[in-house]
């Protein structure tokens, strides 16, 4: 990201989070460019970035796969395993948002309404 | 989530994003309390709950497998479809920051983390 | 697929197997009957085929998620969860087979292949 | 496997099909010997197995996820790209035979069974 860039409005505000971090929508934004800037926006279709999504979600559970639940509970104590996870917790997410963006779906919204239902539909007893 | 529960300290605050909206943070804390009120934390560990994000995924890419790209990008003028795009895309969203709270893995800060690598991985010409 | 089958009715041959039961090839013939008979063929491209066993293969993973060890062990113990696994099980090995039919792969010599590359990858001590 | 399939070099009777090439038995079984000979029973649990299945199969999808129709379906027209789809295959086929043994589950008599089901449910007009 460029100063021009962060200067340029929305877009930029969204790397430009300061000390309190990127946002959701800043990172969605930041990734919007990314594509555009690579001209990669014909392949990101919501097919496209639905299979890319599952594929990314497969390769995080791939991690755990064979692990115990003792070995799965510590996986962040070794660093390569620590940083394969954030790395596919990372393109989950960035592909999440990227099929958000081209449907122009809103997923904190899409989730706080999941959960309404859910408060319903699982009552506490 | 009602005023009272607003005013219950961190959980609360986490819905109480105000005219913004939910934020990210608001709902991983809100989905925390609602699997600690079902004693639902037993069954979230990391491995469970990399194998749920996975199904989800799934769910979601089955919405598209058989739609051809034009189908696909119209799928949100289809209300019942549409609805059923939100839903997934809220499971999705859920488990991964449930996963993302039992590992302690800030999903915000590995996606910027990786963006950054990417940039690097794919200079724009 | 023989002139006795075309003239048994399309459930019946197909497997041909008589006794021993139905054959992998003898199935997969009835599935791209099957797939013609319903002008099913132009969505089974090998994209599609791909992300539809993908979904599938997810939907038994679903049937286990949240089990116990000792509950996945005995899945087959209950009748419903019992139909369930055989029924994902056959969906997965219905596109395995639909994509190899449309290009043409031959699963049985790839899995051979595969095992053999295995012996000398994983060498027994 | 009898002390025949032993003597008879681990890659050869596997099938025990001659001329014929591997049988899904064959290699259903040789799996299991595979397995045994490197100890690795005790992580080829069910929910395991259906992970690892779920697993390769989105790995096969990543081969499809951003061609276009036309290249997805001269995948097998590029040497490298066949290799992949046919190691994934591959792997697709072993965990879904090692999930069907521990299970005893007969694939190919549910695929049977399931179509004999889809001729009711989706009749020929």
């Amino acid at each position: 990201m460029t100063e021009d860039h962060s200067s340029a409005g929305a877009a930029g505000a969204a790397g430009a989070a300061g000390a309190a971090g990127p946002t959701l929508e800043g990172l969605r934004l930041r990734l919007g460019e990314f594509a555009a800037a690579r001209n990669w926006q014909p392949f990101h279709t919501p097919k496209n970035l639905a299979a890319a999504l599952s594929v990314e979600a497969g390769e995080l559970l791939e991690i755990f796969q064979w692990l115990t639940p003792e070995q799965a509970a510590a996986v962040m104590d070794d660093p390569d395993r620590a940083h394969r996870v954030r790395d596919e917790v990372a393109d989950v997410l960035a592909y999440l948002l990227q099929f958000c963006s081209v449907l122009d779906v809103d997923p904190l919204a899409a989730l706080a309404a999941k959960i309404e239902r859910n408060e319903v539909r699982f009552p506490v007893e």
